[in-house]
Parts: C-alpha cells; sequence; structure tokens
C-alpha cells in the first residue's frame, strides 16, 4: 500500500503568500467556496480581485448542468462577483464542446437531451441539433399504461446520434423511454456517422453528481436522474463534469497552461479535490461547504488534498505579493 | 465449483404425465407462458384447465405491480382463462402483505408512494394509509430550478413511515425529491412506530426488472425508475417480486404447502427460474417468452431450470393421468 497522502493546513498570511506564488493559474469551485446558496463567502470577492491584480489567471469550474454560461454569468453580476464568460467552465459547455471536437459529431445528427435550457443553449452555441430536453411534446405526462406515443418506431428518431442527460426537474417517463431506444437500438454502441440513419448513438452524461445543494437541499442530482438509463442499457456512459477528467480537457485546451502551475479550490473532496487529484495539478480544500477536516483526517481517507484553508477569505490577508 | 447444474429437456406425453403426477402445486408466471401480450399461447388454457381437473392447486405470480388484482383478473377474463382472485399474487399485493403482516405497518403511519392505481389498491385493501402515487399535487412538473415547492419541510409528511416503489408512468422530480427527503432523514434507516413523528422509514421495491415488455418494447422497468432513490440515498431496499423470495413467503403464508410438491413455470431466467431455484421449489422453463435455450445450455450459464418445454401447451398431449 502507498504511504497516505497528506496535507498541508496553512493558517499564517506567509504560509499564503508563498502559496499565492507558487501558482499562476487558479482554478475554483463555486457554490461553497465563493458563495453559499445567495450569500458571498466573506473575503472571497477581494481574494479574487487581489488574484486578478497579481496576474493570475482566473478559471470558473461548475458541474452546474442546468444553466448555461451566460446565466451562470447572471449570478456572478448578482452577488458582484467579476467574472467573464471564457473564464467560467460548466458541464454544460464542457459537455457539447467535447461532442463536438472531441467525437467530430456530424452536423446532420441530434442530440436527445435529457436536460434543461442550459443544456440546450449550450449545444446552440457549438452548432449541435437536439431534440427532447424542452421541447414541449416530451414535457407531458403519458396517460398511464397507454404505450401509443411510443410505440411502432414514434419513440425513435432515426437521426439521433447521441443521447446526453443532466439535470432536469421535467424527468418523464417518456424521456427515459425515448432516450433508452435510442441508446439500445442496433449497432448504438457505435460512434455516429454523418449521413447514417440510425446506428452510433452516443451516451453522454453531463455529471454525475447523486445529489446537489440549493436551499432546503440537498435534492436528488443528475447522476440519481441518470441512473434508469444505466440499470435499463447496462451501457457505461461518457462521464463529463467534475471529478471526470473530459472538464479538464475542455478547459486546458481553452486555457493551455502548464498543470505545474494550476491549483483548484474547492470544498468537496468526491468531485473538486478527486478532479484535481486525477488530473495531476494541485489542490486547496476549504471548509466553508460540503466535506469536513474530519474526512482528511482519518487512516482511511482516500481522497486528500494538497493544502487546507478554513476559507478562500483567509487569504485576504496577504497584502502584496 | 460444484458441478453445473443440469435440466431435463422434456419432449414426449409420457413425460409430461410424469411430472403432472409429480407435483400438485403448479405456479405460472403469466407473460410469456400463458399469454404473450394480448395472444393466448396455444393450448395453455386447456392445460389449466386438465390441471385444475386432476385436482391441482393453481397460482398465478406476476411481478407487475401497475394493476391491482382485481385489475389483472380482467386480464384473465378478456382472455377467457379461469382464475380466482384468491390464486393471483401480483408484487403490489405481496409489497401490501410484506409490509402489514412482517413489517407490522402501525395505522398511524403513511406510506410515500412512487407508483400507480395497482400499488394504492393493494394498500387500501391493507388498511394501510397512502400519499404520493396519484395525488394530484405531485403529479406536475414543478417550474425549472425553483425549489418553493420542497422547501422549508414541505417535502416532508413526519407521518410518512415507508417509501414504496413500483412502475410509475407519472414519475416526476417532485416525487424522487420527496421520497429522497423521508429515506434520509434522521432515524430513517430504523423501523417506523406508531405514535412517532419522523424517525424510521422502510424503504421497498415492489420489484426490480430493469425493463418489462409490452408492444413495442422492451421500456425501462420498476427497478430502473426506483434506481435515482438507490444512487442518491445509498440505501438498500427490501424487494419483493421476483427473483426475491418475499413474493413466495407471501404465497406460502396465504397457500401453505409443501415446497416440495410444487413446481413453477416461467419463461425468465433472471426472475421465474432464479426465483424458484432460490426458493427451493422445482422450475420448469418454457420458450414462449424472454430465455432461449442456448442461455442455459452453455458452460458459464448460471440460472438453469429443472426442467425444460417447449410450451406450456405442449401439456396438452396428456390425456389422462
Amino acid at each position: 500500500m502507498p504511504p497516505q497522502k497528506t496535507f498541508q493546513h496553512l493558517t499564517d498570511a506567509s504560509a499564503y503568500q508563498k502559496l499565492i506564488k507558487q501558482y499562476d493559474v487558479w482554478l475554483f469551485d463555486c457554490d461553497g467556496v465563493l458563495w453559499s446558496g445567495d450569500d458571498l463567502i466573506p473575503g472571497a470577492k477581494e481574494v479574487l480581485e487581489k488574484l486578478r491584480g497579481w496576474g493570475k489567471e482566473i478559471v470558473f469550474v461548475t458541474n452546474n448542468a442546468s444553466k448555461s454560461r451566460k446565466e451562470i454569468l447572471k449570478k456572478f453580476v448578482k452577488l458582484g462577483v467579476r467574472a467573464d464568460e471564457t473564464e467560467i467552465f460548466s458541464s454544460s459547455y464542457a459537455a457539447a464542446v467535447y461532442l463536438k471536437k472531441v467525437l467530430n459529431f456530424p452536423s446532420d445528427r441530434k442530440v436527445y437531451v435529457i436536460g434543461m435550457e442550459g443544456i440546450e443553449e449550450e449545444l446552440d452555441a457549438e452548432g449541435i441539433q437536439h431534440c427532447g430536453g424542452t421541447a414541449k411534446e416530451d414535457n407531458v405526462f403519458l396517460p398511464p399504461l397507454d404505450f401509443s406515443t411510443l410505440q411502432d418506431d414514434k419513440a425513435i428518431d432515426p437521426s439521433v446520434g447521441a443521447v446526453m442527460c443532466g439535470f432536469d426537474m421535467h424527468l418523464s417517463y417518456i424521456k427515459l423511454a425515448k432516450a433508452y431506444k435510442h441508446l439500445t437500438r442496433p449497432g448504438a454502441d457505435g460512434p455516429a456517422k454523418a449521413g447514417e440513419v440510425g446506428g452510433g448513438c452516443h451516451f453522454i452524461l453531463t455529471n454525475d453528481d447523486s445529489t446537489f445543494p440549493a436551499r432546503g437541499g440537498p435534492w436528488p442530482g443528475a447522476g440519481s436522474l441518470s441512473s434508469p438509463l444505466l440499470f435499463a442499457t447496462k451501457r457505461q456512459p461518457t462521464i463529463i463534469g467534475k471529478p471526470h477528467q473530459h472538464m479538464l480537457d475542455t478547459i486546458l485546451a481553452a486555457k493551455h497552461f502548464e498543470r505545474s502551475k494550476a491549483i483548484f479550490v474547492g470544498d468537496r473532496l468526491d468531485t473538486d479535490i478527486d478532479f484535481a487529484n486525477r488530473g495531476d495539478i494541485a489542490s486547496l480544500m476549504v471548509l466553508t461547504g460540503i466535506s469536513t477536516r474530519a474526512e482528511i483526517e482519518g487512516d482511511g481517507a482516500e481522497i486528500v488534498p494538497d493544502y487546507l484553508v478554513e476559507s478562500l477569505g483567509d487569504l485576504d490577508q496577504v497584502k502584496e505579493l
């Protein structure tokens, strides 16, 4: 067994200063790091401004696929945190980029969406056709035990070459049944080809968070909502969001930085810190969100960050670099 | 490794006659054995009549939880197959009996239902209170990303002491979110107690079939629809239907027969034949449904019946006992 990874608990301004000097690219999870629900973490905004002033590159990384980058940007504006759309990487954006750039998804094929506007807007931005999602005909309850809407290939659109599944508050049996049919048609395991009818159908999840935080939560998340498709089809999807590495690939393709010069700041071990560890970039854990210090101190701790601070706001103690 | 189980392929009237003589209680899966969709399997009805004439006990066992026994009986009547309601055991009925008789579910507690009329009617028949299911307020699409309907404990009914999940064509995020909240509240892992508010909340699935056959199918089944709850809560539910043994316990409690005198006739290895094998009752596989002969002949065959015939109708060759 390899020796267990240890973390450095940073507690004073000189340690914070050394950390800031060491890394040129600062990647941030948002909820639990910059804000908690609608409340800013004290000092976080000021730290971001200082990092910008010292020439650091800033990147925001969120698994939230329900909103497009444009919509996520509105939250930054609302809370008075400076951000540019090109600094924001959501799992819906990364999923659309993955489809376009990595899979070379043909322009004559469609994506069947289980998800909300955030996914549809990012697919639109990449020029990828889609159906399902918020389309009116799939956001209905079918009459109980009446399968006529689904029978006789009415469930199948042969131009569909991928199923993309994310968080969807209008999850319906009709969407699950249609997605299932596309994912299990003959040849669905292969790649979608241009000019083909039927055949290959990719299976992509924006993220696989079992739950997500929101007022009154946690609530069942995108990973939970997609589990019927995994259970019914026995297929393994490609998962884009943290801790999976397609998200990092998308960021690196856009930002071209050295991994050794980058640090990821997050509050969740199973998404944020695991994402950084798997991607060979440094990780800084904060205690203003989900995960606790006890989880990284025990003998059995499986996911451990490189650094720990109580709050991102603590770094505001650094007055100059 | 134990030697692989072998099956007897019965092919003539004398072999069928010997089989019929050996067993006094004949349990039948329905779809794929007695009928296929809306078409009777040739000879099946005649065989049932002969078995009755020779004094055999007849039992019908189905995982279908979407209909109550009364509704399932209508299918028998429609196809002209004689049956009595007391001979029919559905997973919805067995689940209601399990709750009442095995768990002694308190009369002042409620079951939160993800499912259709079949479950509600069987709970009503056992005098068990329920909510969710077909209740109007939970059969709606919430406004996207508006959690106000679920916040501030609106999702929680403290009188709920069990979540029961089965096939539901009106699965909705609101139902999944409410079920999740009940299953994860403090103390939910324990038993539901009378006169208590909150606390224990049982987790019961009528069945865990990943798909089910219907015209145009297979379609995602009850096991698929319940998987978000397993994924989000990390809880292991009690599963009632075939191949799980609570179904057999329910039948034995009502019918009091010797296992050694009973035989189960089914078309599916993973539900029917596994159910019989686990329950130490003999099994007869027919090839008029889902599973194929190739699946029981290979070296790696894991589930093997005791006997094989092409069709239940073949037994009609037996003229007298």
